[in-house]
């Protein structure tokens, strides 16, 4: 993350609940500027756009959000939009949706749109994910790997993400999809890349150089900087993969994670005090 | 484990190959008299007890041992017969199948035959269980916990297990079903029991303070000895657990483990020779 960057991030591991108390949504509206947030719902990443969207709309509406507006880019040549850019532009919250992350990438990487949603971050902007546009988040994304499976490589697809968020891998529907062995893949490949998995209806808000969870799961943090072996140059596809010595920190609402020091963090209830676990 | 015992544990994690190599079961023959084997099929935990009963009894006799004998214990009063001790007491190999851990624990646990088990491992047979064969093993096993679900302790419980391998909580079918949710959860409750999670056609062969890692997929080892915080016991049974500073290890084929360093090792091909990583 750039030294200058103004903007925070919610990084949701999709399902958020849309009905109840929407814990997560409401702390997208809190951080975004309550009822005078300008969020745009980018629809790009699904292949039901307009259900999405007016899903979505429909929420921040009734969560007291006077100005939402949907931006449904589904070609290259639709995100030189000047409307669409304007509006990422006027924007204090960029909202992406779930579908395919692949989508977000392919579609709008190199684009005026990107641009205008990296200019959007820098000012302060709130960017925010679930599902694909949170796996989208990172510089390094997941594309697709096996669920509840063993650590191996053979079906790990990786691609460049929108890059808000550096030297992280981010999975999502994390313990309900049983992704934990895919993570573990891709952090061997690279320890100096931190694993994070988020639970449904889980978030992380990334201020500064630090996280918070949210919701109500859990965030599972995978750090290979004290990895002492893995095999993973050496395999065939199909083998499964060695990791010693990974550690691992599961952390639910109430805990944070400094990502420089990768030190998880308990955030006291009664005030704001943080306290390093050591 | 006894300074004293002499036997071996072989501890599968369900689903091993039964009709191409038979790698873990052909290593059970080899490790127990490999034709002079003297197997008896322990079929107490399934509710099908015949047909998986005749159907090990089928490849092991493919696979060249002799003597192969059934005990299907569906009652304690069968656990004192004097036939089936006498079959405990002469064999080389008792072979847990899957099915229920409960069944096991309950139908046999302070029964005749449950002593003739412990006798006949002191005295160097090896004891082997698959699926909830494995889980019995230890001291501690899980009976039952969510599959594909965060770190939790409403869903998980615990009961005593046949105690054969001490200070180690097992579970199986491990990645197939996403356990490793419930086993930090059963390690959190007391970190100085090691969590060994055994995925299907995989296999942990328990010799003196070692394991060593046998068939296709993985083992994945919680070491909960270094857990600097975790909130398990101030939690209301739905809540996520917390926990922080946990080191896993993911191992295949190839590796071990020290059970009392707590230390994995590589198994080199060339030769018998092992090295501590570090």
């Amino acid at each position: 993350m750039s030294e200058n960057t103004k903007g925070k991030l919610v990084i949701i591991g999709g399902a958020e609940d849309k009905e109840g108390k929407c814990e997560i949504l409401r702390k997208v509206v809190h951080l975004s500027g309550k009822e005078n947030s300008r969020i745009v719902v980018m629809t790009t990443a699904t292949e039901r756009p307009e259900e999405v969207g007016s899903l979505y709309k429909k929420i921040f509406k009734r969560l007291g959000v006077k100005t939402v507006d949907i931006v449904n880019i589904n070609a290259r040549a639709e995100a030189s939009n000047e409307e669409y850019t304007q509006l990422i532009n006027e924007a204090t919250c960029i909202f992406f949706t779930g579908g395919d992350q692949l989508r977000i990438t392919s579609l709008l990487g190199g684009t005026d749109i990107y641009k205008s949603l990296h200019d959007a971050y820098q000012r302060g902007a709130l960017i925010v994910g679930t599902s694909a546009g949170a796996s989208a988040m990172s510089s390094n994304m997941i594309v697709e790997g096996s669920n509840d499976d063993a650590a191996k490589l053979c079906t790990l697809n990786m691609a460049p993400g929108l890059s808000l968020l550096n030297e992280v891998i981010i999975d999502q529907h994390f313990a309900q999809r049983g992704r934990i062995g895919r993570l573990m893949s891709a952090v061997a490949q690279n320890p100096h890349m931190l694993g994070v998995g988020i639970d449904e209806d889980t978030a992380i808000t990334v201020e500064g150089d630090n996280f918070y969870v949210i919701g109500s799961q859990s965030v599972t943090v995978v750090d290979g900087m004290c990895l002492s072996h893995t095999n993973v140059s050496e395999l065939m596809p199909e083998e499964p993969l060695a990791l010693t010595n990974v550690k691992l920190h599961i952390l639910p609402k109430g805990y944070g994670f400094d990502l420089i020091s990768r030190e998880p963090k308990i955030i006291q209830k009664e005030s704001t005090k943080e306290e390093e676990i050591q």
